[in-house]
């Protein structure tokens, strides 16, 4: 039988001009739906796990617009809250060569942000579940969705279930002080660890000396005292480091870092042509869950979360719709995209 | 030179599924810009006014799409000031034969509704202004919005412009009992007033005796009568009534009726297949105000102003889309949609 | 909690060019899924309905997108079978005015019409069911899909689930001789019988005396008497006949009637400005299944019933994408379209 | 073998907003290409005749676009000159309602405008045809067009071929009085004419007494008496005269007669709801000729065009896409418009 | 005049998701046409050749529409035979960067699979032909297909016309045993060979020694060992092999040895940014054709060749849609992609 | 207050297919609006000035949507004429990797290129106006066309506004000897003159020794020695050259050297992932007009306007729509496109 994984955070809209338009040049958007969490869950879907999402959204039409997003790919949705006022929106912008994507998120007053712990019963969601995942985005919309969390956290624990946290620190929602106090709260019940080169250091001040990250250089030592400092701090059972060089908006490198019992491992590079960024994270943090409740060794699991991270970026939307064969296929060395018949 | 109007309100990003498609179904959405007084605006820029539409917008480029979508019809966008957190949004799902149209509104904490008296300088904003038009859904927006619009009367009147106000009751922003009382202040300013079936009922509970709405059979005595009580109540110059019949999603009945100095002018009825219905109301009210601005008799006005919103019916989005000509070509009886080559 | 239906049949990759395009102008086709009793399920579905549909799709991607189709509605696909060579298809061209639709069937050889007795274990799958629904498509996809649907019908009667079967003869499928024959075996298994103005005549020869069905007249004793014969012959407890009038490719009249106890019910009679004319019939099952399962009387359930199928001929797709306040609203009288805001 | 059929004049690129988009509000533009013989042309290939279109484009790729156009559905293009400087081009918007479609052509300098007699040798042309076609828009492209059609007919009737003409008056491209000049010459050379209500007026000033063409009833004598005079003054062998009743820009009434031998043969009359208007009238050229060739007695012809041409109302662009079965079905009384399967 | 070449085979419906979208993902597909050897047939009427496609279609418009895609681009269409129950398909998902693009195919049943010697009339068909080209792939469908090949080579041997083959070894469709027994009957009659880098091994076990071909760097001497060895064992006069690297989904390498008279003839490598990879090879064979027909010397013939399918991973869709001009411009060194004004 | 750019020249509709389908491919055309002047002055709205353009356009819809096109990003169209026959058209299909982007002009006999100098009041239009831009395209257009040039140039002169040009030489409008005879005139009124790597060349003969232009290599000496030569004839202000390498249709390097007393200031060079080649050339006039009107010293000058153009390439369209903060971002050394949230 599948393992169970639990996921927790906000779905939003997302409505993205075709194509490389520009904001002001759209007269349409396509409107999918994605969220950090949300991501990670139907990566774990498309892997055959028994992924669930837990959220609150609107009984009205654009609300169920969401759950049905996650339904169709075969995610519970059976714990998702129904109230509240309005969906999260953000808008995405595509970015090409110099020019950057552009997101302006508009998400103040969604129906998750508004929750309260009274809307989660956390002893039944948790029912038959191995894995607990949320990231630094769901605290930040508030102290009632951090309260959330921390009995989210809390009931895990209670329980035995593994947590996973991706740190993922987003200044428009709060300063790196708020963030490092209610992180370093949740972080106290969390097993893995989850975070790109600077999350760590805006989050918990914590970055390795000497280390220019904005140079895209690996600094493999830089990463390994980063991870090591975090596991001292918060005794993390795994800390996973994403290394990501943007050599522009179409192209970029992509590797990563597992630490695990005071050892470091590095994943292949990847030159990635990119068809859409987004989501870029949260797959790795889905494929780090699957090799981890597979119970891969610490090299192919980093291998395997690179590989299905570096897929992600040719998929287009939030999630990604990749097999496990496909991310094995690719994780074992085949690279070339040669026509499959 | 062209009579210069000045309308004031919220624009709303207009999400729509494309043709018959319910929100569950889209997976995109046309994006286009509305709400009812920059309807109004658009309306009279068409038919060569110098129309200018004031409200508030976000700096981020979803408000200046907004602003773009209002300068590429000719409106005069200098007045909206900038600013705010978000653009409003409605979700419009078209419907069908017997299914009606949806309509899911995502307005709150948009910049108009959170905007202050000290964001409009009114005097500035009048000069060489001939009109001013509203609708009740701008104070319905809060009480601020309800002082900003007071302060805008005030200012009309002092300049000796004509002010006229469409009731628009929306109840999902206000009490029967709270629009009474602020729109019963508003109109004390207002010199045309614009209403449909219910609005002077749902508003002001003025209705005729033994007028049956829902029956959809034009009971020329009471209209006229609700627009005398109107009058009387507030002193209005003009009072227009929009008559709509709706005998299906797909189909409708127009008309209207103008009341002035005592006499009631009944438009021609209009058999509508509908392409688009939102903007209906807003459509008749750019129209009469074209009319009024240009010395039309009461028929002609009452004609061309409901010849201009059967023509809307017929085109996508919130604008009307349509000149004075071809206005007036309906007005003046060629309703056979022949071939213009 | 929610009743649970069972139904079982083949569901198509539906490929549809835009609008009212001709196959030969198509240079893109809209790809949906359906099929007669995969609409059922999506109409219970969005009744709130524990709906589960079961049939044997190909492990590759278009086969799982049809599990996605029905599975983001809400439709429980776990005891879908993967397996076989290929997902049936069939092309849809709408009609217009005097030009009718026209559908071109690419079905032969796919997965479920390929299937075995030993691919589905109905006592399983019927834990927990109360009504099991099938048509007349199914066993005409050939003698092992036949013999399936027997199995299916013995199963459910073993365990005092409720069978209904749409009759839906297909001409291109089988001879009206081996639908008779085969129909007849299956219909000893069945409580309710769905048939239109021809299914009956056609599968088992009954029609009524001197109804003129190509006229469109309704002729009410004369539908009351192919009930009465229907009944006579397999002991239905209810008998629900459908009545189409087809003005036009766009304009339909759209009616039914209920017998049961030796009574006959009418419905109101709806004139519909078509969307899209497939799955109307089987959203009327839909309807008639759920008014069932909820006790309405025998008027309630041909009103909700027709109501239903009315509505679905607004919707794009073979899916009824209806709630059943929408329902109760039309059958309740309100066939305005007026829009909902 | 099929008859060979040659029609000779321009095919201009169509571009079209989706959908009521109206000009000003179109991002995209359908492309596609027609024009009145080109439409003629593809009618009979669509029923299998041996259908040659003859015009001059230029040598780039929007020619050759055009030539595809009509290759793709079988016409006969190898007579198609290439050269000149540009495709004609027509702007087409579609009207809804009480809104009329427009159009705005783009015409002037096109190749075949700018086509000298010495760009087409007839003699070989119309090797083996049966039948040439051509209408008075192309002779008012100018007087080096006129000279061409002029030796055209000359050739045809040298060869004893059929010559059949729709008058076609369009205002834009020439006067009344230089039409009736031109065309009253060419029509020496003319056995079958088509006209419109207006077209015999207009070019030739014959109107029956008493008619008001304007009012849309059918005077059956009045069209009976245009037919006569017509055949008096140019000895045509049949004259066909359109009877168009626009409701509205969605819905018409079409009827034609045909007069032959004294005799005027009166069509059914339809009442269509509009996909496309454009071609309405080539179709029906194109199934008169079909009609006549394969020699169909008067009534049957007529109702051959009627039905023909009707269907073209139902179809996307300029050319009439329906088979030879489709038209017989329609005019042999089935318009119910019910789903082929 | 222009040469004729006849090529026969399967020509499918090809449906592809828009832009990067996975199967999962698509609401629409897009509906184009191609297979082997019709993708030769229009790449050489773009160049001016008489081209003639054979193969047997359904009678029904899927069917047509196959038809017309062929003749819109001017391939003779006229020896096609009409019959049979279905157009086989292929799914088509575009892939990018590390992941691959996919085919899923669905062509069982089709009618040409089903066709048997008795549909062609061999000597008719080659009245006028210069040459006659087919690919492994038509064989492969099954012993009645590979019958109907074997009396077109014969047929084609004793008119004295050129035959040419693209061994294209398909794995879905035979063994590796069934296409060395058939194919090595088959080739007995082919003059010309066309082969990629591993079909001489996979249909003939025909490699040379120490070749490592999958790590796609050239080496000259070991395809021009394959090449001896092919025409040693077939006595073909000309043998050419297609080398290409692939690097990503979006990027490969391409180039060709052309293998004559005992010498090898290698043409420049081309880096290709890749719209549409599918029909790669087939336009390859187009431009062999079309070089050997027009006399060109060996390496003008080679570098002619592989500049034309240089040029088709830039067109999407099966077909390459490039002039002869277009070809020998890239051919002649140009491969800046400056715009052409 | 902003400063006020006034630029002169003609508007054409751009009909371009989408994505890289080539021509004949075509089902529809995206209709944007484009032309070197007028992009230039939607550049200079988009950085916050006050620019205005100036033209002919018919007074038809076709022409009304090209004015709005302007005024919806906020250009000044209020000194264009309304009157002529019709819009100039250009087709554009976008080329891919080595297969070149291709235009097809149809600009002959439009509103501008038959106006005449009455159509103007150049001491009105330059009224308050800060700087006047044509390019060599405009006065190309007819002798007519050079005569109003001339009177604008002479106006603006009168004026002390400062006047720029970019020489934009276009073999299919005039032969070389034409336009150094008609560009030389024009010059002697220009302080600013833009050329790229051969309008120099091909309006004035005027190139430097041994400078191999096509080889693509920077020859820093060559292109400073043009611009002393352009210098010394015209007496120009400053001379700005842009450096184009085409790698292949989506790879392109780019930069730019601007001469100004005696001294020349080069680039950095960029390597662009291009997205719309065209109007590549205009973004960077419009990039170098605003950092002239600003003050820019010379290298910040010539900097910003290469980094605005690099961006140019990354959005769709002729207008480029970038702010000053993003193309100071990028000027400013940040290129790493990396997602803004």
């Amino acid at each position: 039988m599948a393992k169970k994984v639990v996921t927790f955070g906000e779905i939003m809209l997302r409505l993205a001009p075709e194509g490389y338009y520009r904001f002001v040049q759209a007269g349409t958007y396509g409107a999918t739906y994605g969220g950090g969490e949300a991501n990670v869950a139907v990566s774990l879907a498309n892997y055959g796990m028994d992924a669930s999402f837990v959220t609150k959204l609107p009984a009205h039409e654009i609300g169920q617009a969401g759950v049905n997003a996650l339904r169709q790919y075969g995610v519970d949705t059976s714990d998702i809250v129904r109230g509240g006022d309005r969906v999260g929106i953000y808008f995405l912008e595509k970015g090409a060569s110099q020019r950057p994507s552009k997101v302006i998120y508009d998400r103040a007053g969604s129906s998750i942000a508004t929750a309260t712990t009274a809307d989660f019963d956390w002893d039944k969601i948790f029912d038959g579940a191995d894995w607990f995942h949320f990231t630094g985005i769901t605290p930040a919309l508030g102290d009632n969705v951090a309260a959330i969390c921390l009995e989210a956290c809390k009931a895990a624990k209670a329980k035995g279930i593994t947590v996973s946290c991706d740190l993922n620190y987003r200044n428009k929602l709060w300063s790196k002080e708020k963030a490092g106090q209610v992180m370093g709260e949740l972080c106290k019940y969390v097993d893995v660890c989850i975070s790109n080169e600077e999350d760590a250091n805006d989050v918990f001040g914590i970055k390795s000396e000497g280390t220019e990250v904005t140079a895209g250089e690996l600094n493999k030592e830089g990463y390994k005292e980063v991870a090591q400092k975090l596991t001292d701090r918060f005794g993390f059972k795994k800390v996973a480091i994403t290394l990501r060089t943007s050599i522009s908006a179409n192209d970029n490198r992509w590797a990563a870092m597992l630490y695990e019992d005071g050892q470091s491992y590095f994943s292949k590079e990847y030159l990635m042509h990119i068809v859409d960024r987004v989501g870029g994270g949260d797959s790795f943090g889905g494929g780090l869950i699957y090799a981890c409740l597979n119970d891969y060794d610490p090299q192919s699991t980093i291998e395997f979360a690179v590989a299905a991270s570096c897929l992600k970026h040719s998929v287009e939307g939030d999630f990604n719709m990749v097999s496990v064969d496909e991310v094995k296929k690719l994780a074992g060395g085949d690279a070339s995209g040669r026509v499959q018949r």
